[in-house]
């Protein structure tokens, strides 16, 4: 199973509507990298809305998979992130430094192209 | 396994990126309606870009699928229908009468904004 990844003008958008298993969570990272490439955008946003929950290793490959979009030249945005995630991402130490968040999709897009667009 | 839905705006964004089968088509059709009565969008974008084949019955869902949807008030655009897909839906007799399409979801977004519009 595959997460969708929907391209829309200058961004790639990915909304995660379930809890990913560590296959699904690797293949996402793969397929994003790849469609990026293949794309050229600017920009991701990665929608967390319906994600109550998020474990050790998911939030790692989360980490990970914003970090290489950075390299390649992809600012990422994460938005909705519920309040358990947020604490769990904070207690496991990771902060996603240098990630912008937005409360909503719709948000998440318009810093997107605010920050695209300076 | 379950297809995410979008909410973006005034729109829901669907991406079908692999064959359907019969058990997940109806719970897209299900979870589509569904999430159409709880955001009260008007309209609903369905991209078929990856798609390059589709069976009668998933042809069936997705004639119904519209019809429901235009019931609910909703209006729906089907954007990036691939070549063997436009001879199947024909084929079969399923001419999606009545439905705007597009040939990308960017396209498809401005034809619902323009038709949302009047």
């Amino acid at each position: 199973m595959r997460i969708p990844i929907l391209k829309l003008y200058n961004c790639l958008l990915v909304s995660i509507q379930w809890e990913l298993d560590d296959q699904t969570a690797l293949q996402f990272q793969e397929d994003l990298l790849q469609k990026i490439h293949e794309t050229s955008v600017s920009g991701v946003v990665i929608d967390l809305t319906s994600i109550d929950f998020i474990d050790s290793f998911i939030a790692k490959v989360l980490g990970d998979v914003i970090d290489m979009s950075n390299l390649m030249g992809a600012k990422v945005v994460i938005t909705g992130i519920q309040p358990a995630v947020a604490i769990t991402l904070i207690e496991l130490g990771i902060g996603l430094n240098n990630v912008l968040t937005a409360i909503d999709l719709e948000k998440g897009l318009e810093k997107l192209q605010q920050e695209l667009g300076e």
